[in-house]
């Protein structure tokens, strides 16, 4: 059997292989990319669900639009807009999860050999996803304030890209935070280049103090013809049910009716049964105290993960205290003669009974090896800090 | 903004324009391609959502594996044994709908320039879908029982597809079944030509009296080496319900690896709550009882509106009585100056207060101006006999 040429552009994770191990007995792992399924409101969801099917059972079982169910669509947008974005329900799709919404802009936008422009590090299925459209990736660096927007502006004014896709707000990896000054940049180059960015936001509510700078969405109605150049994508996945597989996205009218066409074709729609169970969620006001209690629990796993890694490791591993997100990216120093490879340090992990992912992987190219990514959002605290100490013993 | 080359392949369905008409205050439609609403086991899905919950609500609102929940494949697999094909929970990925399972083909299988032969009618979203791809559609013609296999066999000869797509039972437009015959000689002919066939099957279960003939997927382990190059796509959403979006694909292990990781950009996976509310659903042993209800009732219907057309169109119309499925498939004869053309009609009849879908778009070339798809699904009795007497009218 003859695969189809896009094929050749990619290849299965890498970080597979690692994820086979994790059933090995009382490993710790710091490896997953994914909230604690005990953060799940699951009473609520049970709520929601048995008012879909009591009050809208056809509409909840029934096919529906391709644009997505409209009960949500308002819904999303009224959350935008508690976000100081200015989003009406018409203005956005609901995609099957936000993987779907890269999914789109990819068969939408990308010919073979289009140019786009990447963070490194970022998240690794995004990479993938554009590579399989016939994507040329060109890595943008990133430092403790974000992509670096000089560098930014001299790959975009060489480069020409179809689009700069980043996740400025506690992005997978990084947990970096753009600056706002820096955000106003972003802004001011999408129109001084004419060239489209794409905001991945699935973490932007998962802040533990301060809320972060507004988003980029939001802070274009301040850049003017920016808005006519930025995508925006959201995801119920990491502050409600990755489960449900709701995300959504926004885009400026034409895109959205190509992305909407695309996904016609692709899955028809976004289940009904979860979109109603998620409109009833969100219309029952429940979010706030969701987003209240995530942000707590996960705002102390990130401080005794912090604080655990400068008790243990010391001088040997760097890294940004994250303000948000799931994610603690480090760098190894090699101070001391210690291990400076996060490959070979996450093998050396494995046998000490704590898993994490090196970082090497999250680059589409020069890979800075000296990397990881550290999860703190699965285990409890009493985990996190024997996991540490295990790390500390491999280092 | 610079859209991919691939989109000026495809267009917005023309049937998209038709359908904004049916809002009109009392139209009877028999355009839909959709199930009757008030079919849906509410009660029985509400009770599988509860009971996944439950009893797995980490698994059900979590990430899962990209390959589908695996007590759900589980079902899946032993749903088809009991139909007599050789399915392993192994050997199906679950999708979302049996339209994705159609878009990871053509991203799985399809470079641009390739040919893929269809039946002329088919579903028309798989034609767009495949032509997003870069596929040349190729088709090949249908009678009464089905694709003409000896102009298949023709078409397969001078064109070596990269596959061809069939809906071998009780198709979308057609509603007809490829007879037992018929099913073998596309089996030994894709041993013969080496060429891989697609066996789309949502509408399998939705016999009216006797059985359809076996699956070609049953079938295959008749032929050997046929199994090799088949796929098989099954789909909850003409039965139990459109919203949970749950399809399933099975395929050679290759195809399905590398679909496998398709999917993995494309959505991640398909919502672990449908999923699992699926699972819970077939694992309850209410899925017989909702065939039996859906398989009368629509029988029922069809047997009206054929009795119908016949009385009130004569000689005007001609069609093969369905014995599954949701459609009659017909075609204008002229008869007695009457019209002839589908499009025509559907006008007139919109202005008489009946909507129906005209065949032509149905083609992916070489359209049968003359036939006409109607739904028999969704409009109760009287609805139907009333309909079919202002068809009648506008002929």
């Amino acid at each position: 059997m003859q695969f189809a040429t896009r094929l050749n552009n990619v290849e299965t994770s890498a970080i597979r292989e690692l994820f086979k191990l994790l059933g090995k007995p009382g490993i710790i792992s710091f490896a997953g990319g994914f909230p604690d399924s005990a953060m799940f409101d699951v009473e609520g969801i049970k709520a929601a669900v048995n008012a879909a099917l009591t009050e809208e059972p056809g509409a909840a079982l029934q096919y529906g639009a391709t644009e997505g169910y409209n009960p949500l669509r308002e819904q999303l947008a009224a959350f935008m807009q508690s976000k100081g974005a200015d989003v009406t329900p018409e203005g956005l799709i609901v995609t099957t999860g936000s993987q779907q919404g890269l999914d789109l802009l990819g068969k939408t936008l990308i010919s073979p050999g289009d140019k786009v422009i990447v963070e490194g590090p970022t998240f690794l299925a995004t990479i993938q996803c554009f590579r399989l459209y016939g994507a040329e990736i060109i890595t943008a660096p990133i430092d403790g304030e974000g992509v670096q927007t000089d560098k930014l502006e001299e790959l975009i004014a060489l480069h020409k890209p179809k689009f700069a896709y980043l996740i400025p707000t506690f992005g997978n990896p990084s947990g970096g935070l753009l600056s706002l000054e820096r955000r106003k940049k972003v802004l001011e180059m999408a129109v001084k280049y004419n060239t489209v960015i794409v905001e991945d936001d699935p973490y932007g509510d998962l802040y533990f103090n301060a809320a972060p700078p507004p988003s980029l969405l939001a802070l274009s109605k301040d850049v003017p013809g920016s808005g006519d150049l930025l995508v925006h994508c959201g995801s119920l996945s990491k502050v409600l049910s990755p489960g449900l597989r709701v995300g959504w996205m926004v885009a400026p009218p034409a895109l959205l009716a190509n992305a909407t066409m695309c996904k016609q074709f692709s899955d028809a729609h976004t289940s009904t049964f979860a979109q109603a169970t998620a409109a009833q969620y969100l219309k029952a006001g429940r979010m706030p105290s969701t987003l209240d209690k995530v942000r707590a629990v996960y705002g102390q796993r990130a401080l005794t993960m912090g604080n655990a890694l400068r008790k243990e490791l010391g001088s040997a591993i760097e890294f940004v205290q994250p303000q948000g997100g799931l994610f603690v990216w480090a760098r190894l120093t090699g101070a001391g003669g210690k291990v400076s490879d996060g490959a070979t340090l996450a093998k050396r992990a494995i046998d000490k009974g704590v898993a994490f992912v090196p970082g090497a992987p999250f680059y589409a190219s020069n890979p800075d090896l000296s990397t990881l990514r550290l999860s703190f959002a699965t285990a409890d605290e009493g985990k996190i800090l024997e996991g540490v100490g295990r790390l500390g013993e491999a280092v």
